[in-house]
């Protein structure tokens, strides 16, 4: 057997038979070599930005990790913005990123880059095969790093080491460690600011978020009046039933004015907030210097292992967590104009239980996040790393990951445009996903930072910029263009007719929400 | 006035009154900035993408550079592959790509990267402003790389330098120092190798394929029979009564043979040929070992001074390049079945005089190269450094560039599909560009690269990874949705009568052509 065959062998052997893939010359071998692997899921994307936001979805959904094809620099380069997303989400991901064969590499030939320097920034590992020979360990190595850091795990892999003849050698799942455990001091830390009677905030993240250990943290809160808190968290369970967390605003005064009553904050797979951007005059740090931090446990940790200890430290395991009712299906329908709010009313209505949101909606969210606790359960995968383009694409990763449940995408129009293609790989691999454009024709929360830094008439060269409303872009036609089905709704009632028949239907299916 | 006030003016005094753009909120204050410079023109790219290549197909033709602004390390991610392009075509550019304020970084908000390890693989040059005092000097010696090397220069902003206030001071174009001397003992090497009677290759890139330059070149190949080569440079000036060069082939085997006979080869802006890719048991370098290699001079050089000292020196200034007449103007209209030949026969005779041709046409070129010695004068601007997803857009900068001459862009579905989002922009400027998709619904290139590793029946992950024709995507739809007027072609027949139309027409339109 080759290289190739072999990394092939070695993927799913640890239980990764997802690939994401846009190969190219140099990965020819590998693609023979899952060519070989039918039990290996091949998924193509039309461009590298949908692979690596697909992964992620995935990982998100099936919390194993997806391989992702790409091909050489420029290919990676592409997988980059959706690799950053996936970086803050802790995403665990095995980029193989195809390579020259590494005596033709001094040549410099017109495909030639520093593939390393590329893939530094967005990967939380990074390595290069050595030789046939080489590939099992290394693959072995990707995978162990990107299930326990987590995170994306890049293996370079030269042409000459999957051509090459590799040993055939029996291949066993890879070893993984046990999740480090924490300091003890640091959980005495935390439990004693609990018992303080303090006021605590507990800032969540990671695996925190889901619905059973979101129930541990939802006791702690009932009995140490401690406040629940996360910031784009990779994957929220949440909806009726489930304990409610506030997120941490994106306005950074009222994100200090939030948590300027806390002495405390403890984060547990969470991290203390900063502000996203930097503004003149305004702190980049969101917690005040006077509340002391203690940063319990990150993603690297046992999440439900830590609330539990914590909810025995504080005697909290009897306590009930608060939880609202499923009352957002009883809202009235929204009548006359179509706008954010009136779209969130409508989906937080008619979301079907179990539903999947992949949420780019960026200043067209209207108060979904106020409604998400009375609606029904559902999970909530965000954009992460503020790199726009993820949302398409994430929804892909998503829906291949959890058949026969709803995936519904919330899309901003000038973030949408961004991974387009992505609408292309759910018509072909017929993914069940309804996505919703909130086609508002601008870079609106621009045209908000532009406010914020003074600027309130815009001139020629302002609006150029910002403005994408001419030509308007026609959601309809590009969806049709690449076979999914779309309609456009012009007012509320339209709307509620759309979504209604959208949500009731199987597979690809676009609305053009004109807002 | 402000850094970002100052960076304007520095760009300005130096001619760059292009700017490329997808700002994000970091970049704000440099939007503010462009806004009160009426005399910058910006385009807006609707992905980054789109942004570096327009940026390389206007200095193209331009012969100077324009400026990109893109949004920290996502934003110039997203626009790597194509600065891979123009890297490789040694195209100057500066961008400028904004980081969060220098303060701000430490905290690690969401949307940090390091800047610098992205950008370096891609660029010639690499800086950061320090503060607002810094930018000038900085934006000045950003501007003097990227001319000089030639190349691209990446210039990083953070938010408080574009914020902070600099000094008023006047701004002066920059010092460009004169190219750099070939060494008299190279030139005295090859006009001795081009005196000596053997069989030379002259392989010429860069400038050295304008019209004026290219004649010297056929003047020494007249005098002293040596033959002219080129390898994707960035700019070929060619057609009737033009010097005509040949194209390296892309085959290696069919490369090897064709240099097989030359004992010398002499790069004047050009480079020895490598393979694009390893393939097992083939060679890289496509001279033999035995053919002196004289690199005598690069993209840096005055390549038309150097040609005509060699003249001089060969006393070739009397002699007469070899040129064809316009004949392609009289080959019949093709009919019946449409495929690439029928395409290439049908624009070789239409193409108007000082038309300009963006070609990523993969495997759909035709018999286009053999017919272009014979076709009205135009401008040739290929697909430099393999970087699949550069036609759209490079297109969008010559026309940028170029008003009142007809560009005329040769794309690949697969690779159009990268950056498809570039037709947006040709609808918003109403750019005079006439897209030819060349509708094969696979990556047939990649079909080929198969069949070269030994596979010829492509199992259903092989099929799933090479094949875009389930569903097939509707080019005319795609190119509505953003505004661009469009129509298909079924036959020969309708691709002539479309395309006679398309080009009598000013303004964006694209052929869907179904081969």
């Amino acid at each position: 057997m080759n290289g190739a065959d072999r990394l092939c062998d070695v993927l799913l052997a640890n239980g990764i038979d997802v690939c994401f893939a846009n190969p190219g010359t140099s990965e020819m071998h590998f693609v023979a070599a899952l060519d070989r692997k039918p039990e290996m899921r091949c998924v193509l994307g039309l461009f590298e930005g949908v692979v690596t936001a697909a992964a992620d979805g995935y990982a998100r959904m099936a919390d194993k990790p997806a391989a992702t094809l790409l091909h050489l620099g420029p290919g990676l380069a592409n997988g980059l913005a959706n690799l950053h997303n996936a970086r803050r989400a802790r995403t665990p991901m095995v980029n193989i990123v195809g390579d020259h064969a590494t005596y033709h590499l001094p040549l410099d030939a017109p495909l030639t880059s520093d593939i390393e320097s590329l893939a530094r920034p967005m990967s939380h590992w990074v390595g290069r095969v050595d030789g046939p020979e080489d590939v099992a360990s290394k693959a072995g190595e990707a995978i162990v790093q990107a299930v326990t850091k987590p995170g994306a795990s890049t293996l370079i892999l030269p042409a000459d080491a999957a051509w090459g003849e590799a040993a055939s050698a029996p291949v066993t799942p890879v070893a993984l460690p046990p999740p480090p455990r924490v300091p003890a001091e640091r959980m005495r830390e935390a439990s004693a600011a609990l018992r303080s009677g303090g006021k605590i905030a507990l800032i969540l993240g990671g695996k925190a978020m889901r619905a059973d250990t979101l129930d541990l943290a939802g006791k702690i809160a009932a009995r140490t009046g401690a406040a629940l808190f996360s910031e784009r968290a990779a994957r929220s369970q949440r909806g009726a039933g489930r304990v409610a967390v506030r997120p941490v605003p994106y306005n950074v005064d009222l994100a200090v004015e939030t948590f300027r009553e806390f002495g405390t904050a403890i984060c547990i797979g969470g991290r203390p907030p900063v502000a996203f951007f930097a503004y003149p005059g305004k702190p980049g740090r969101i917690l005040l210097d006077r509340c002391a931090v203690i940063e319990l446990a990150g993603p690297e940790h046992d999440l439900h292992a830590v609330l539990a200890h914590l909810c025995d430290e504080v005697g909290a395991h009897r306590a009930t967590a608060r939880v609202e009712a499923q009352t957002a299906r009883n809202l009235a329908a929204p009548k006359g104009a179509l706008d954010p709010v009136a779209i969130s009313a409508a989906l937080a209505r008619a979301l079907p239980e179990g539903a999947i949101i992949c949420e780019e909606s960026i200043t067209s969210a209207g108060n979904l996040a106020a409604l998400a606790p009375t609606m029904a359960p559902h999970d909530h995968l965000p954009l992460t790393g503020g790199s726009i383009g993820i949302g398409i694409p994430l929804s892909v990763g998503a829906a291949v990951a959890a058949p026969g449940r709803k995936v519904v995408t919330l899309q901003a129009d000038g973030s949408g445009m961004y991974t387009v293609q992505g609408l292309w790989t759910q018509a072909r691999e017929k993914l069940d996903v309804l996505t919703i454009v909130f086609s508002n024709r601008g870079y609106s929360i621009l045209k908000g930072e532009m406010r914020n830094v003074g600027v309130n008439e815009f001139g020629r060269n302002a609006r150029r910029m910002l403005e994408i409303d001419d030509p308007a872009l026609d959601w309809c036609s590009l969806a049709r263009g690449m076979g999914v089905e779309a309609a456009r709704a012009e007012t509320a009632d339209e709307f509620v007719r759309l979504l209604d028949a959208g949500l009731a239907r199987t597979g690809p299916f676009l609305i053009e929400a004109m807002v």
